[in-house]
């Protein structure tokens, strides 16, 4: 460590894991660097709402400034990662000085896997960053806007949607934009024919919610099939046109809308590295999270290949993120304590190995209706699944002020069916009618 | 009138004065086309607001579908305006087939007016429409996290600012933009010397707030002054460039950031019409608000340049717009009616003149803090008018949604400070430093 300074922590990602790591050395005789490319946290668990307008962009972004404004060992750096010397303990950015670190914590998250499907990249939407959102609401509205003076382009699939992926995501963009069709935009366009709308959910496993109870899947199958939704299992998509998906069962669907929720991969930064990497590009970690060879690098949340005691991989969610960070800011505190020589608690430089606690999951399905599951088999569905996943998310949710907008915001859409986020963001109307819209508004997450 | 359809009134802008005609002919054996390049209305009092932080961007912005949802003889088209025919009673539009009109009314509103000044276009900030509003706000935020990399950019002015025109927009804008620096961006940027900023207001007349009393002239002076923000009257702005603002007494101040208030113009609508323009481009209107040769044109609001009784042009904000709408609203009822051969109220083809009834004018002074005043020469100021401001603002925004969003946020701001709505939009990084981003979310109005 270069004298004249404390102990440096940079953690590369404000996401769960980024802000838990960085809340659990608040009392660490520590200075952290929390970099992002982005000045604000996203609530992934939410994206979809945004996307199918039941929520605001910024309902579900949280200012990391503001969120450390009282933690005084933070400093903040607004930038993008462009390298990791982890010999010289060093990393450079793409704006200001490169940054020294003493250990380093990798939280820089997942990103969407094409898995090598062609055209997803281009024609696809994505469902893991707040721009991506908006850009799936400003593509739907269009196309709406678009059909109304153009009704020629209902034949062509123009308001037609394929959902790729039967986890969490599919089912609940599935779900929500089913309720936006129904409920928003067919009194938004009275004349037009919004029920005779397909939204196809197509999953290449033979269930819907893999990583569910069969009674949880079929429920959710079912639930999706009564608010209307097309549910395939057991078909992927193999090529996608800027209007047309084409199935692996040899299908090809007139749709100009593609949500593509099949799956993630670590960041593209782990690649960077030049360490071992994991299923999924994920980063290799011993069972303190740490690197192999590099015991002051951590990896923590998607982008680590963290595994339960079973040896499995941990499912890239919220919950193995927010334990990793509290892990590792443990970990960094036993060693500093060691090297200073503290006795009791905590000073003793052995790592501990990281223990996660599954704590169930939880997936909407439409209104009023969510299923939950929780390690003890205890099962939770129907309304009072809904209620619980409503409370839940309103409890992690960011701060104050966003809980209570996202309140008003459900609680308006709840009882008038008139989602209020419905504003048609910029999009570019030189381009042709069937290609997509491209708005970046916000920075991408890395 | 085409046989086999009603009478069909097109109105151009969904604004103050486009929502008051459409909804005023609720009843009438009208069929209305609303025509907007936006799908959704901006409530332009507050979008300084959106600008500084102190609400979201969507907390000013309501769909217009959403709005007519339940007024069957609406239809809402999403496009903008290329070309109108007067003779042949036809419009063109970006997208869609042209369309006919039997009535047509103009409320496009108007845009910011840069007086020939070199650089405003290129490198001010103005504030007529929502993605201006959020340019200025990704550009603010912007320059904090530029200076926290390179702190030699202080010198140079990257967080100092210029606001040109002490009307109400500027005088509230730089309370606003104060409340920011101090309350939320110094915490948030605990090393950067935030207090050193400059925020200067400059006026070319001899006082703040021209169109009201001297008396809050003054108090909007002292107030402001009071709150950090250098006050300059008798000055104007001769040049702007990226980094450098040229006034009038031959000063050159280093500023990043220049907001233009200094005054607007009609929409660009106006000059494609063919027909005498006023003062700051507005159409020539008679007393009914018809245009002179063409009864069958109506204009009204910020476009019009409608006069009071004294002859005077009114001012371009919402209330002539309001009253203006319903006005015409009411000629056109009249006119079906009496064509109709109805007899009793409203059967009379003699058109009304437009008498516009002055309700009084208010501001905002920064927190706590408002100058308002009636007809009856009647004032109120400080605290009392601060609420009196908050509530009218309130009451006239779109739907209680955004109205309970506007209190939270507003709640949650003059509680703890902490403007949560300071989410940096995206700009273009491989930008110089010292140029301003460039953002475009939405769709201009016109």
């Amino acid at each position: 460590m270069p004298s004249g300074r404390r102990h440096r922590v940079v953690v590369v990602g404000a996401g769960f894991g980024g802000l838990a790591i960085t809340k659990g050395l608040r009392d660490a005789p520590v200075d952290v660097v929390l970099v992002d490319a982005n000045n604000f946290h996203t609530f992934q668990p939410l994206l979809y709402q945004v996307a199918t307008a039941g929520l605001d962009d910024e309902n579900v972004a949280y200012a990391v400034r503001g969120i450390f404004r009282r933690q005084r060992n933070v400093a903040v750096r607004m930038a993008r990662v462009t390298d990791i010397d982890l010999d010289r303990q060093c990393l450079s950015l793409d704006r200001g000085q490169p940054l020294d670190y003493d250990t380093l914590v990798l939280a820089a998250g997942a990103v969407s896997n094409d898995f090598g499907v062609p055209g997803v990249t281009e024609h696809g939407f994505p469902l893991k960053s707040l721009d991506q959102a908006l850009d799936l609401r400003t593509h739907v509205l269009d196309r709406f806007e678009q059909v109304a003076v153009r009704p020629e382009l209902l034949g062509d699939g123009a308001l037609d949607v394929v959902i790729c992926g039967g986890g969490p995501t599919g089912v609940e963009t599935a779900g929500g934009l089913m309720e936006l069709y129904e409920r928003v935009l067919e009194p938004d366009f009275r004349d037009l024919p919004v029920r005779r709308a397909r939204i196809v959910l197509v999953e290449a496993g033979p269930r819907l919610l893999p990583g569910f109870s069969e009674q949880s899947s079929t429920r959710a199958a079912d639930t999706l099939s009564e608010l209307g939704v097309e549910v395939r299992c057991g078909v992927g998509v193999t090529r996608v046109e800027p209007t047309r998906v084409h199935l692996s069962d040899g299908t090809v669907m007139a749709a100009h809308t593609l949500v593509w929720a099949a799956g993630v991969k670590a960041s593209p930064l782990a690649e960077a590295l030049g360490v071992p990497l994991d299923r999924g590009g994920r980063v290799v970690v011993t069972d303190d999270l740490s690197l192999p060879d590099h015991p002051e690098v951590f990896a923590i949340g998607d982008i680590a290949a963290a595994r339960d005691v079973q040896g499995e991989l941990l499912p890239q969610v919220a919950q193995p993120a927010i334990q990793g960070g509290r892990h590792v800011a443990r970990q960094i505190t036993r060693r500093l304590a060691a090297a200073a020589g503290a006795v009791g608690n905590g000073a003793d430089a052995t790592s501990e190995p990281f223990r996660y606690v599954d704590k169930g999951s939880m997936a909407t399905i439409g209104r009023n209706d969510a299923v939950a599951e929780f390690p003890s088999g205890r099962r939770l569905s129907g309304f009072i699944g809904w209620i619980a996943w409503l409370a839940l998310h309103l409890v992690y949710l960011m701060g104050f002020r966003n809980r209570a907008n996202v309140f008003v915001n459900w609680s308006w859409n709840y009882l008038t069916y008139d989602h209020g986020s419905r504003i048609l963001a910029e999009w570019d109307r030189s381009r042709a009618s069937d290609q997509r819209p491209r708005r970046r508004r916000y920075q991408l997450s890395e």
